[in-house]
């Protein structure tokens, strides 16, 4: 798959703008672990995944931390370029939860860019407006939704994204992903437990009764 | 004021697109206290406000409301006309706070502008990654912050709004601002009181201690 294929606003762009593009994206690689992007450093460029995970979070002053959205094939990651928008005033850090290949875009090139084409300009407001839309749902559910109903649903959303229902993780990365403490997340999975909902063991939690784990989520 | 000097955009767009933008908006005035967009309603269209205050919350299911942000003198408001986007997925009320005159531009002139106009993209752009901003603060708060402190961010913005002291306001709309009960902003503010920082009565709450909140902010 080449740029051109993934990045889909590429026929509204003139070939003088498609050159410039093509002549300046660069193709990385980087394992499972990696921090792409660091709060507070300096403008990494924009994102667009090829293949892999990439998780983008913020934390707080005393390190906890929880996740904003996740980039999947063919996400494009806006915020790892925030200078490019004088007015982005939060600071993000992506890390990819796979090894990941993506291709990345230099900010000021996608600027100078967007400044002068509008179906880029459109494009990235729909993506913009498509993250805002992702955190206004995360704020409703920090708000208004109890902790079961908020762990359950993210059991399910790691079964699809690992397509498996034994989960290799911790109870610690389960806490930075929900913006919570390692112990809340301990106290509900044993509650689940108890329910016959899962099965914990070291490292790995097994979604026991699926069908359980969704009525919970909806009820 | 004229419309022309309030949208800061407006020495960048052609003179066909000025036309077309001037043709089709129109100055309203509302009063304290309506609802110029219904969650489930349909798309009312851009606002700029010319004077006065607007209110955006989002309401849960059993009524409870958080204030998303505010609006003041020549801010815009996009998300009255979520329609414009395909992306935004999330529903906001806007609520007059004061009086206010605003203009009102039809979604459909906008969205045509906008896909053909790089200047007007880019500005929706940068609008929407402030209010972007302020969300992401707002999560912040909610995640990171206790309430005493929330509580008192809240009662110095509101005296920079109203430019006094003493709120002419009532627990269940502080509660509505922040998210919250009725039942935790009355035994905050009463712990407040017997701090000495306000002096409460039928009504209204007086900022007593005015260094000492901003002190429980800044801590």
């Amino acid at each position: 798959m080449e740029f051109a294929e993934c990045f889909p606003i590429w026929p509204r762009l003139t070939p003088a703008e498609q050159k410039s593009l093509s002549g300046s994206v660069v193709c990385q690689t980087v394992k499972k672990g990696a921090i792409l992007q660091n709060q507070n450093e300096e403008c990494t460029g924009l994102l667009l995944v090829r293949s892999g995970q990439l998780r983008a979070y913020i934390v707080s002053d005393e390190g906890r931390e929880i996740t904003v959205y996740r980039l999947l094939d063919m996400d494009l990651c806006l915020f790892s370029a925030s200078c490019m928008l004088r007015s982005v005033l939060f600071e993000l850090t992506i890390e990819a939860e796979k090894d990941t290949e993506f291709w990345l875009i230099p900010a000021e090139v996608y600027k100078r860019l967007m400044e002068q084409s509008a179906p880029l300009a459109n494009y990235t407001n729909e993506i913009m407006a498509a993250r805002f839309s992702e955190v206004m749902w995360l704020m409703e559910q920090i708000l208004w939704q109890s902790f079961d109903k908020r762990l359950a649903a993210f059991l399910l959303e790691e079964m699809s994204l690992e397509k498996t229902g034994a989960l290799k993780t911790t109870h610690e990365r389960i806490a930075n992903h929900l913006g919570t403490a390692r112990e809340v997340v301990t106290r509900m999975l044993r509650y689940f437990q108890s329910e016959g909902l899962v099965r914990l063991s070291r490292g790995m939690i097994e979604i026991a009764d699926e069908a359980g784990v969704r009525a919970l989520c909806g009820g």
